[in-house]
């Protein structure tokens, strides 16, 4: 249980039953070009499913039996492996084999297609190693920490929310003399654990009394550990930078280039896939938590007044699970509702946000996640950073419970603002009105000889920040009701403080007639954690066949699969060998990856295996072949089979790929074939 | 100069001129899915341009020119800029903009097509962080770097080789007072520093009396700078990492699972696309020496006894520029001959690595680069690692000269065997004879009474190490001889050291039946820098307008265009805006990627606008739209107009995306239309 728990999001410790879905979540497909594929497998062939679409509940029973299935299936076949095996491994850092690698690589294809071309977002590609200066700037050096605590004596490291959790799990263990309060208590520690500051922890490791595993040492207090790898730019010593934990801050940096290439209009999308790093103290589970990992980002830039979406019309019927804030602090409870609905409720703050949330949900949906095993879920005030207007997170159900697997965050302007300040460079927008408007500014009179009789050196910067008050009405009016108040006003510029006197300066509020204004545009930033969906992906669509749980099935879209056709002869025949090339061939010019499995396997076996790899389409080459240039074709999941012409094996399967044709579309157009048994 | 010269190959600094080549180049294409593109621009209409392909000439008057409006065009279409530039930039770190990230993200679509996908290559996705223990093994933690010199005052730093041309490059300005002689060697020392050890370094540096520049202060001796970044994995501060310089180590500790995956059967290829990271003492010269960039590696495993290629009939007739070592030892003459052959006359050591040489040509002609500034540069003996076999660069021409863009290198069995001895794991491959065979072993006797008596503690580890001596002949042989000799043979095993004496062991010759053995395989690994080609693309392709020096062109070839087609409404008019929506529509569900320009700009300014970034076809919405649903259709480098009924329009610029009709063909099938100006 400790495994699980870090890595799901708390609130799926206070158990929100998930509520059972029955109507169909329909959306309308806004891309004509590729549709959610529909495969016609009646459920009775499969077990070992952690997923029944008729009723959507998860199959609790076989989680443990589908993860370790699954797991040996990714090992056996070179899905994922662990990095560096053959010096023992290392902790959080995976490489994909060949066919993760092709899935992953599908998955990026698909997703650019989906959101960078549809959506005409400027995709840019970024390094990796960031100067510290980027990242003081955006937080990172200062807050991006997990804290750690010490064995005293024997000094091993542990993550301290974690050795939290696991102290409280052993005391549930035993709750026979406990009160309900201090059993309510302890879960609601288990439940926060994970968000705790410093502060809290400390507290907290204090009043439970935790003490190190295994040796039953005392603890050190809990201290930040940055998550970011550091290292050093150049052979000077003197240029610490880090790997981005994101790749945000790459687009962020070049915004103002970016505005210029969007021929400074509002709004416009920048995009950027790529990988980050974050050196996790004690990673586990697989891929969900990893140290260096592939992000897809989007961050949209709006006009603060007005988050309304173009589109949004397209997606505002499609129907969503969606966990609000408000009910994770009451039954937990989700609701079903459209994304014109929830917007119209205020649930989902503005279009723009709830747009991004309908586009991740059919991306998702293509790729081959459940309906009923994803949902959004609204971060809590305390989760949300203070300058955060509303984030809503897709998460994915696995055996590990549901799963961060995409942000959806409006940032407000914050990032652009702490980069225009600590660069000092201009990153803000422009925008024109319609027609000239009357604002309201600070008039400003300042006066240089007064200012100059008492801080003669500084006449000019002082002279400059007081001028340049005019845009800045706020801070301008509370400058002139402190000097009415106390006198004068303590000015800080670089560093010295001069007094500022009601001779040096007059303020008052005045109109000033202008054609546009400058503003820091907002910024809505869907964040796609690839490693995390593949995971699901695989989990979701993993089965076994009826009566046969060794025969364990990847049930992928061809869209992502790994391998689009097995090419598959049935003896090792010199007369069946040369249609193998023939038609491996004229497959690879319809650019349909294949695989080939020549060796003496029999024909079940052949088939188990590419069932394996997510392989969606089988051809079988036969006697039958050499007699009359046909081939069986198979389909994964029905096992079904039909009898096809060479000549047409490339344009139908390219057909099926591109999910132009159906495969009960092919069963109708072409004999059914039942001669081979598996 | 000097900044051109670290990062062009040494041997174009002796000036082999490039010979006029005047047989074109033929090559046979072998994947009917793409050809290359063929366009019919007249000569007459381009000026400023690197290549004359009539006579295969660089117009090295144009260089600085070239160079510098293309590095104009660049920045301000936001192809690539350099990384955190408002923070005053990092050196070696840069950015891909829109235009630039698309190139690169289609370039490596069809290196996956044009590899991966035809030579069924197992691709993989290893991690960039990697433990300090794979890079000891693998020889980078103690060699990979670069040699560095202080200013003893300043301590300001420089790369020795750099500084050393620097002064070699000043005392050339003037050789009034020289002996030829002298101006040889002063040429030679040019030409060899790049490659020189610390020691010759050292040498040259005081024999030339080389001082810090500006300061003229003493040099302190050059000293060894690895250029990995060092990081810490983990929160220990005991686990040392470094970020990959190459991405060929995960391909090769991964190697027991690839074996595996293809069946225990070679040959068999591996690739992997992925970022690699280098600290660069100095980086300079844009792109073409960076600290972050990407690389496509193959690692193509064979049988040492067995080079040959199955494909190789496919190319060798393909003709190819050859400068081999020992031409570069005598007149650098460039060779044009066929890949059939430079392996008969042995100038390629085998069949596979000129397979590959001749693939890699394919592609780099595919994406843009003109025959003429494409040549293979065999590495001089004094270059190669010891353990190479034979290895060949693809060299691109630019105006920095002849750069190294893919390497093409027979690394023998180097690599699996370091990983393997330091790992202690299994990454050898296994055949079966095809009948049974005698071979030599040894004939090990141990005797552990006797070791008992001398090295008690030890006799089982010492007992194992020598009977499996059985299947290391020679090494059983040279401890024999040493006993016979000496009397005793140092044994160390794990640090301590034993004597072996002849009572312990008997050792002779002997032959056992087998049916295969166990060896290392062989590895040719292409190794693709896709920074370089990207940048030799751009150069290669960029001219500008005859009579107008101020529009750039990029002719880049539409498979590898940021952007297929652009829309372009004549007018911001009512009735032709519902036309910019439909149009834009139907084009991405093509999956054809557009720019809508619906600025208030002269159609000619918007084509000059299109051009500039590469997009090879124009829509253009005119008033006749609205009257027959005809647009017109441009050519970027013909600048000619068709007029095409809009229901055609997506069918025909998919067809000539994928280069199954050519421009030519269009020219025939549709009006020419000649109605606006550029």
């Amino acid at each position: 249980m400790i495994l699980l728990k870090s890595l799901i999001n708390k609130s799926s410790l206070s158990s929100p039953s998930f509520k059972s879905i029955n109507k169909s979540l329909t959306f309308k497909n806004i891309n004509n070009y590729y549709t959610t594929t529909t495969t016609t497998t009646s459920l009775n062939l499969k077990s070992n499913i952690l997923f029944n679409n008729s009723d959507n509940k998860m199959s609790i029973d076989n989680k443990e039996k589908i993860r370790a299935g699954l797991e040996d299936l990714m090992k056996r076949r070179f899905f994922i492996t662990q990095s560096f095996s053959i010096y023992g491994g290392q902790a959080g850092l995976y490489d994909y084999g060949p066919p993760g690698c092709a899935v992953k690589a599908n998955l990026i294809n698909l997703w650019r297609q989906h959101f960078v071309l549809n959506e005409d977002m400027s995709e840019v590609d970024c390094v990796s190693v960031t100067p510290e200066q980027v990242l003081k700037a955006s937080g990172h050096v200062a807050k991006f920490a997990d804290f750690m605590v010490k064995d005293e004596v024997t000094k091993a490291f542990f993550r301290a929310d974690h050795i939290l959790e696991a102290h409280i799990q052993t005391l549930l263990k035993d709750t026979s003399k406990m009160s309900k309060e201090q059993i309510e208590e302890l879960n609601f520690v288990l439940a926060k654990a994970g968000d705790y500051n410093q502060e809290q922890l400390k507290e907290s490791l204090i009043k439970y009394n935790v003490k190190a595993p295994e040796t039953g040492n005392a603890l050190t207090e809990p201290y930040p550990f940055n998550l970011m790898f550091q290292t050093q730019i150049g052979p000077s010593g003197l240029s610490t930078g880090y790997l981005r934990p994101e790749t945000a801050q790459g687009i962020f940096t070049n915004f103002g280039k970016l505005y210029e290439y969007n021929g400074k209009k509002l709004p416009f999308a920048a995009a950027q896939i790529g990988n980050a790093f974050r050196n996790e103290i004690a990673p586990r589970a697989g891929l969900l938590r990893v140290r260096e990992f592939t992000m897809a980002e989007i961050e949209h830039f709006v006009n603060p007044n007005n988050k309304t979406h173009p589109k949004f019309n397209e997606i505002k019927d499609v129907e969503a699970n969606l966990l609000s804030s408000d009910s994770q602090d009451k039954t937990s409870e989700i609701q079903v509702c459209t994304f014109g609905e929830a917007v119209e409720k205020k649930l989902i703050d503005n279009e723009t946000l709830a747009y991004f949330m309908a586009r991740t949900q059919q991306f998702l949906h293509t790729v081959g996640i459940k309906p009923a095993g994803l949902r959004f879920r609204q971060h809590q005030k305390n989760e949300m950073a203070h300058y955060a207007q509303d984030c809503w997170d897709a998460e994915i159900l696995s055996s590990y419970g549901w799963v961060e697997c995409v942000g959806h965050a409006d940032r407000s302007c914050y990032d652009l603002k702490v980069h225009a300040t600590e660069s000092k460079s201009n990153l803000s927008a422009y925008e024109e009105f319609k027609e000239p408007q009357f604002v309201d500014i600070a008039k400003v009179v300042v006066n240089p000889g007064a200012i100059s009789k008492k801080h003669r050196a500084a006449v000019s910067p002082i002279k400059k920040y007081l001028t340049e008050l005019k845009d800045d009405l706020a801070k301008a009016l509370e400058i002139q009701e402190t000097i009415t108040k106390d006198g004068s006003y303590n000015l800080v510029l670089d560093g010295n403080t001069y007094d500022i006197t009601a001779d040096m300066v007059t303020i008052s509020k005045a109109q000033e007639k202008k054609n546009g204004h400058t503003f820091f545009p907002h910024v809505i930033e869907p964040s796609f954690g690839l490693g995390r969906i593949i995971y699901s992906i695989l989990e979701q669509n993993y089965y076994t066949r009826e009566n046969d749980e060794q025969r364990g099935v990847l049930s992928l879209p061809a869209i992502i699969a790994p391998v689009k056709a097995s090419i598959l002869p049935l003896t090792s025949s010199d007369r069946i060998a040369p249609f193998v090339q023939t038609i491996s061939k004229a497959l690879k010019e319809a650019n349909i990856s294949t695989k080939v499995d020549d060796t003496g396997n029999a024909i079940g076996r052949k088939y188990a295996r590419t069932d394996e790899i997510g392989v969606p389409f089988g051809v079988t080459i036969d006697f039958q072949t050499v007699e009359d240039n046909t081939v069986t074709l198979r389909e994964r999941d029905t096992t079904k089979q039909v009898r096809i012409p060479i000549s047409e094996l490339a344009s139908t399967l390219r057909k099926l790929c591109d999910l132009t044709v159906s495969w009960s579309d092919i069963l109708k157009t072409f004999p059914i074939y039942e001669g081979q048994s598996e």
